[in-house]
């Protein structure tokens, strides 16, 4: 962030830019990859950390290699804190954010009655999660209202905590279906008012902004790795802060990683969020997760922010100009995913298969499906139940937006 | 395990051995592996396929080629169900056998007082978790007696089962601690018998002999990829029962890989295995997991058992001729893995030093202690709090067990 990153931008943003994409090897296979909010394609020097760990494993073996990662491991838990404000004994590597979002659920006690307040733009397997403790422990799920231009209404929060005393507020930062950025801080606050604990989805925008859990006031934020912190499929991470440590917040699934067995058939808890952790893990998935924060570091979230939100809001604008996509993204604020409708008049296929006549043309994008965003879909999308999902990153250049396009009108025509 | 598995073991044992080894490279390294119970190093057809995938998500993207990899995914989830006697539709991949064993357990509503019935044997996370029941939950947890030989008492499990009437039994079927192979299909008869519902822990012996889960009369099993499958680090699986399935059994937190989010704001079920998986994966990883369950097949199980009970047989009879180590392992039948006291009169350092100082002279071996084993390893071990664990594959050879003694010769002299 502060040396390395200056010098990558020493010589302006287009070279910063090419020499950040001269060391991804899908660039390289002449793809325009417009899928960062799926997963991001890795930097050369995260394969080969992975790799490097790989080979060490086939080499001397799977324990004895691991033995061997405990320093490297604990940088990239420096460098992931690093990225969301946090410190490292807050930080549990884990599988995904799903992963590390079921675990900050199974911390609660969930009795029949208690209520866990969402929004109405969380993530499908948030939701499900939440649902399947309704099925299980009678959970009751209370959903906030939106503010008139999208995004959760802070002040629908501070009623609902008043009227229904929440055992958890959990809300997403960006949806998975439009760039909007929901006011988490304001959420936050009131949440910390009335000592409520507070559980963000923060998966599609740790790495792609400068996140403080300070500011959020969230005791709870789960990521993952594969998207805008370009790592490796199968990781992610979990925060839990130091105060919710103190209380002894932990798993209900723990093992002998997170807590150690004793003598009176107890069992002591480890004083970090690694008590999150399992024993086993893919120890090169991690170590890449690391080297990609450390990465995301030193090209500067600031950056990153900024060059992927205005590349999307480019995107927004030449579909608004089109004949066949038009934008539906909502809310006050907008990142870097471009939810785009494809419009009536050109007879488009579904979502799906439009991605997939993209693909074969070297654009990767995804769909957006009515069942992983149903409650707020439909209505943005003018009754259409899928919608094209686009993605940028700070290595997003305007000649993808141009292959986008040209592809677009090419499969709509 | 057919035609393939015939012509691997057409010129012998002598000259199978050698072929695998030479597929193997920490074997071409020079390194003694006697470590297959901690991690079991990666044949190299298998690292082929981990990297192969890892290659096409690097070139066209995570989400992309992980679209490529769906047909791949069910030849080795076919695998996995083939070494264990199950049907594809019964396993889910996951990412440990404690993941796998956790999600087993979320599928009861445990409820105060509600009786989780275990041996003395079980893996101390297993046991963590089940005290984090009691501590959450306030389940009960009641352990079957020993026979004098050593492993579960089956009378004692159906005393156990008419006095508490468990809501579930769970037995590890060979223990991290002592290659005893426990009978877990008498205590499967008698939970059969109560239809009481039964998890085993397999996690060190899926890969190293046959298994049958229609034997066992296992609702669920537990297993991992590191060990002996030789599969990569970060992955498992878990066997659920068809009936178990059609009972609506589904993990607490289940994502929208594992049900569909609907309309009515309820959720629908996967009908297969799969609902105890989350959607995010190390898709990589779970392909070098089914190609390892396809080698172990190709292999075979009988012969991969057969030669590394006998091999484990010959390091305890070694030990037992040594005037620095004796063979602590119990149990009327016995395994690949060797449990090994260091006698007092060698002044020995504890087993976690013994264990580097060989890995300096390149020999893998890996060391018990009390913490994890310690319902049984003290009265086993003479009062010792460690022990030292070897563990043998189907590519042991004579010459690593002669590198093993001549090294432990040297460390503790």
């Amino acid at each position: 962030m502060g040396a390395r990153g200056a010098g990558l931008w020493a010589d302006g943003e287009d070279a910063a830019v090419e020499r950040l994409r001269s060391r991804t090897p899908l660039f390289g296979a002449g793809r325009a990859h417009l899928n960062h909010a799926g997963a991001s394609p890795m930097d050369q020097s995260v394969i080969d950390v992975v790799e490097a760990h790989q080979r060490l494993e086939h080499e001397i073996g799977g324990y004895e290699s691991a033995a061997e990662a405990d320093a490297q491991l604990e940088a990239g838990r420096a460098a992931l804190a690093g990225c969301i404000g946090a410190e490292s004994k807050e930080i549990a590597y884990v599988e995904s954010a799903t992963a590390a979002y079921a675990g900050a659920l199974s911390a609660f006690d969930w009795q029949p009655g208690d209520v866990i307040l969402m929004s109405r733009f969380d993530y499908a397997s948030n939701q499900i999660m939440a649902l399947s403790l309704r099925r299980r422990r009678q959970v009751r799920l209370v959903r906030a209202d939106d503010l008139p231009e999208g995004g959760v209404d802070p002040e629908s929060v501070r009623t609902l905590i008043q009227a229904h005393r929440p055992k958890l507020v959990s809300m997403t930062h960006m949806p998975t279906s439009t760039g909007m950025i929901q006011d988490i801080e304001a959420v936050g606050r009131i949440c910390s008012e009335f000592e409520v604990p507070y559980l963000v989805d923060a998966c599609q925008t740790v790495g792609q902004m400068p996140i403080d859990v300070a500011a959020i006031h969230c005791d709870f934020l789960a990521a993952t790795g594969r998207k805008y912190l370009r790592g490796p499929r199968g990781t992610g991470l979990l925060f839990v802060a130091e105060r919710m440590l103190k209380q002894e917040a932990a798993p209900l699934f723990v093992d002998m990683r997170g807590a150690d067995w004793t003598r009176d058939q107890g069992y002591d808890l480890r004083p970090d969020a690694r008590r999150f952790e399992l024993w086993e893990s893919n120890v090169a998935a991690r170590l890449g997760l690391g080297a990609a924060a450390e990465l995301a570091l030193e090209v500067g979230l600031e950056r990153i922010a900024e060059r992927s939100a205005r590349l999307a809001a480019e995107v927004r604008a030449r579909a608004r100009e089109s004949t066949f996509a038009q934008p539906i993204d909502v809310g006050a604020r907008q990142g870097a995913i471009v939810s785009l409708r494809l419009l009536p008049g050109a007879d488009p296929p579904p979502a799906e298969v439009v991605v997939l006549r993209l693909r074969e043309r070297g654009v990767n994008t995804s769909a957006i499906d009515v069942t992983s965003a149903q409650l707020d879909l439909e209505d943005r999308a003018g009754g259409s139940t899928s919608a094209l999902r686009v993605s940028t990153h700070v290595m997003t250049t305007d000649e993808e937006i141009d292959r986008l396009f040209e592809a677009l009108e090419d499969v709509l025509d």
